[in-house]
């Protein structure tokens, strides 16, 4: 992965249309697979960061810092590439997910289906999330 | 496409998280093919009408109404699967996109990749939107 130097990192984030707190919402998508995993939120910097380092690196609204994905679980996500939609206030960002983007130990945290008979949980856990964070 | 009755819309409607503007996020993936087509977003009766109807409507941020996606343009979707995430505060709707999800006539929002040059467009606009939109 060839990152973008700092004065085009800084053009392209320059066009992005963050929301009056600073935030840009982001779909986490495996890139082969097409599975989508999550959607979070980015301010600048965490855009910034995902881009420099390649790896992905939120922005938590509970904590109000940086989140970087994976640094306590290990379940990390290395970006192939992210793209700007037509307004410039969403970003989708192509990854490679190295085990479950879930914090409850699935693949992906869209699980709930709405179906006629009422929520119907569509994947089941792949490991304990004590496990995931180290309370196993 | 089987909807779910009122009290069954109701009672899951009840466990969604909107925002504090009374929004959530929702993902539309072309249900077959997994490409994420656009990102927009839904109040509480959008995502009522959606279930109820099986036609995707979203809730028009700009416009402050409804917004029963492909109703000017003709590029509707018809909602195969709508998914909650694990907290409940995003939606992923797989759909059947006709045409083209993006106002400028592309298959998907999501075109402007960020590359180590600077943005790069992805794809090229399938339909112009002069004739999307009835001004060809």
């Amino acid at each position: 992965c060839i990152a973008p130097d700092a004065a085009t990192r800084a053009g392209m984030l320059d066009t992005v249309r963050f929301d009056a707190t600073g935030l840009v919402a982001a779909i986490a998508q495996q890139h082969d697979t097409g599975e989508v995993l999550m959607l979070a939120w980015m301010n600048r910097a965490a855009l910034d960061e995902t881009l420099r380092t390649g790896r992905v690196c939120y922005y938590s609204r509970s904590r109000n810092a940086l989140w970087r994905k994976g640094e306590t679980s290990g379940q990390v996500q290395t970006l192939v590439e992210a793209r700007l939609d037509c307004d410039r206030d969403a970003v989708l960002l192509l990854v490679d997910q190295t085990g479950v983007a879930c914090h409850t130990g699935r693949r992906s945290c869209f699980f709930n289906a709405m179906r006629p008979e009422g929520l119907v949980e569509t994947s089941a856990p792949l490991v304990a999330a004590d496990t995931l964070y180290g309370r196993g």
